[in-house]
Parts: structure tokens; sequence; C-alpha cells
């Protein structure tokens, strides 16, 4: 994943995620009923400025048989050198993990998945014994809840810390698999989180969830590579006329936007 | 939730839930490839035993299109008046846990769904807005890694105790909904949860994981209710001769021992 991910940024000087989350209710009539040909008009569109894509599994699982079909078929539209992160959120005990991973990555050729780490090094390991692929672990979300139990202090440090300390390890003992973390760009706390860690990011919520750009990309990128990730604020631009030229303005905007400042 | 589960536990004198962890690898190779038709004789041989059932979403997921299909009409085959609750471990910002919400109640037809409270309270709420439907949140799990962080001092106490609290308040906050917790019978902690709080507990491992059923039992039943899960003791049980009458048998002789020592 690490080795993949790097080619990609150098390859498109981007550090643009661009997060595949269909929506229908926010889709142009013309393509609400088809995810499928929403997501190869955003991948068409951004396919020589995204170092990667970001399909969020609860999007298609929403709409059911018809939406995974969407799913598969949408991860086979992206350009082999591209890395494909599925969001998915994804931990369970070891012999679930191992399923939930053989889904991800056999199944449906993600290069990583997003992963929770609340219950612990045996429900991330499986996803880490496909050589290759790898994980983003949720360390600080971009979200309200966050500060309900990420940033409690356990005791000496916040557990949010503490996650990105047993990443380090992990990722020490794993070297063959590629672990990074999922750090909200609504969360002041980049820099603290990049002071313990040389691991690369991914970084939600500039756009729609209002985090700060300059900050993100500053802070996330001295001494490590942090992927920007926007979903709605690409897939679903404001403004009128044809909906593949928008599309790719809204990702060069915003992947020269993020190189204008790192 | 919460009325559904109590009349079905009356209803069969029952705290059975029978998990659904379709293996392959585990299956006699007459059913190997049909997850559906093995489900089928699962669910018939123990209906009038298992109080609820559990699907468990990776082991479909690791199937493809086919696999996912099947836990579609597997759930259909539930007795309506038996407590569905999909392990999928969800749980994501608030627009995204929705969508997991709508494919967990309106598309698979659940009425629970496992999630994780590591991104707080708006990753949560969004299934609680289903009237009827409810939660299990992870709050101290069976595994090894449970360790990791559910058993971090923050900074008073336990996280997986913050868990519990923090779920006893938006239980009060959404009356609707049904809320629960993820307790493992691997741990000895049960009855320190037990202790702040009166949600019922969902309790797998027992069986192959190795806990001890009557702890678990008389703890977890103490001023609550306790759900014993098993999955691969109940539906992979050993011996030989016919599937449906092992199956059978060891569902019996689980829910007679949960009634022996509650």
């Amino acid at each position: 994943m690490i080795a993949k991910l790097k080619a990609s940024v150098a390859k498109r000087n981007s550090l643009l995620c661009v997060g595949l989350d269909f929506d229908p209710s926010k889709t142009d009539e013309r393509y609400r009923s088809s995810p499928l040909e929403y997501n190869r008009i955003v991948i068409e569109a951004t396919k020589d400025l995204a170092c990667a894509y970001k399909p969020n599994a609860a999007f298609y699982e929403a709409l059911g048989m018809k939406g995974l079909e969407a799913l598969e078929k949408t991860i086979k539209l992206i350009p082999s050198d591209t890395l494909i992160i599925l969001d998915a959120k994804r931990g369970d005990i070891g012999n679930t993990s191992k399923m939930y991973a053989k889904a991800a990555f056999d199944i449906l050729g993600a290069d990583a998945v997003t992963v929770s780490p609340y219950m612990g090094e045996d429900s991330v390991s499986p996803f880490l014994e496909f050589p290759g692929k790898g994980v983003f672990v949720l360390c600080l979300t971009s979200n309200k809840g966050a500060q309900d139990f990420q940033k409690l202090k356990c005791p000496e440090r916040y557990l949010y810390l503490e996650v990105a300390l047993k990443c380090n390890a992990w990722a020490k003992a794993h070297p063959e698999a590629g672990i990074g973390l999922v750090i909200g760009a609504t969360q002041q706390e980049i820099a603290a989180v990049r002071g313990v860690t040389a691991l690369p990011f991914l970084v939600p919520g500039v756009g729609a969830q209002g985090g700060d750009l300059e900050t993100a990309v500053k802070e996330g990128n001295r001494g490590g590579l942090a992927l920007i990730n926007a979903s709605r604020g690409i897939i679903y631009p404001e403004g009128k006329g044809d909906i593949a030229v928008r599309i790719r303005a809204a990702a060069l905007e915003l992947r020269d936007g993020i190189n204008k400042v790192k």
C-alpha cells in the first residue's frame, strides 16, 4: 500500500483522495439510479488528479444488491496505479476480521480499508497479512463525537495518541503491510499526532465538514504524508452546467490548493 | 428492539442467541456452496430454542455477491417474533451511519446492529432514529485485543465503563430505540459493567472462545438481561450423524445449560 500510494502521489503531483459517496438524494435525476455511471463520470473526470479514491461502503450497502454490484464494478474502473481505499470502518475478532479483509482485498480488490481500533491488535492484524495491502486506522475522527472517547486521557495521554503509538508498533511488526491513520481535518491536534508518528495520514473533513485545509496539509505533511480526502465537495459540486466539467474543476482546484500550501 | 427481545425470551424460555457465521471451510461438502440452505437447516432446527439470531455480515461479504444474497434471504427465514441482530460492528460520521442503518434495517430487515463506539454519539445516534430498532454497542469485547484500549483508565474509570455510562445516557435520550452492550464472556468484568447499567447485554465468547458460561449468565442477568451468543459451537457441532439433529442438540443443551445457572 505505501509504495503504491507514494508512486501515485508522485506521478500525479497530488495528495487528493476523492471520496466516492454516491448519494441518490444529491445526484442529478439523470444518474440517480445509476451509481456506476455516475462514478464512471467522476473517475474519468479526475483520474489524473486523484492519487487515491475512497469508495464509502455504507452508501452502496444502503442501495441493496444493486448498490453492492455498483461498488464492485466502480472499483474496477479505477486506474490500476491509483490507491483504492475502501472506507468501511471494519474491525472484529480475528476470525471475523479475516473475512472482512478477504471481502475488501480479494473480492472487491481494494488496496486498503479503514478500520476501527476499538477491539485492539487482533482485530486489525488479519488485515495486515495480505502483502501489499493495508489499513487506515481511525485515530482522531472529524466528527463531533470524537470528543466522547478519543479525547479522554488514558491516563497519561489521550486515547487517540495511544492509538497512534500502537499503530507505530503494529507497523513495525508487519513491515510487509501498510498502516496509516485517519485524522480529521477539523481537529487542531493533527500536529500532536504527527509529533508521535511518521505513518501516512488519511485526512477527511475539509469541505462539507468545515476542516481547515491549510493546517491539515501543512501539519500532516511535516515529516510524513497526508492524503486529503474530499467527497461531497468534489462529486457534488455547486453550480450549473456539465457535471463532468464541474467535478474536474472542483478536483483541480483542491489538488492545486493543497499543493500551494504544502 | 427491547420489547421484541423480551417477548422472544419469554416465549421460548431462552436467552440463547444463535450466531449465523457461515464458513465454507467448516461446512460439510454437501452445503459448502449453499449458505442459504445451510442457514435454513440451522434456523429450522433451532427456531423454538433461539430468542435471537445473529448473522455475522463479514462471513457473507467474504463470499461476494452470492454471499450477500444469501444473507438477505437468510434474514427472511427467521421467524418474525425472533430478534435479528446484524453483527456488523458499524459506525461512522452521521451521514454515513445513517446509510449503514438504512442498509441494516430497511434493506436487510434486521432489528438491531452491533456498532463500535469509537466515533462517539453522532456515529451511533443515526441507528437510534428507527422506531423499534436498536443497537448493541461494543463495550468490553471477548478478544485478547480488548486490553489494548478498552481496559485503559480514562482517567477515572476504564474506557469500557465510560462507554457503558455514555450508552445509559444515549438510551435515556432515545427512549423509542433500544440500546444494549456487547460484553465478552471471556471477561471477568461483566459484573462491574452490570454494576453501572441495566441495559441488555449481548454476550459472545462462550464455546470456541472459552468464556465462562456460569459467570456470564449469573452476572449478566443480575438486574438486567444477558443474551448468550454461540456461533461455531451450535452451527458446526462436533460429532457425526444428521446435521440438523446435532445442531438442535447443541442448541438445546446450551439453552438448558443457561437456564440451569441463571
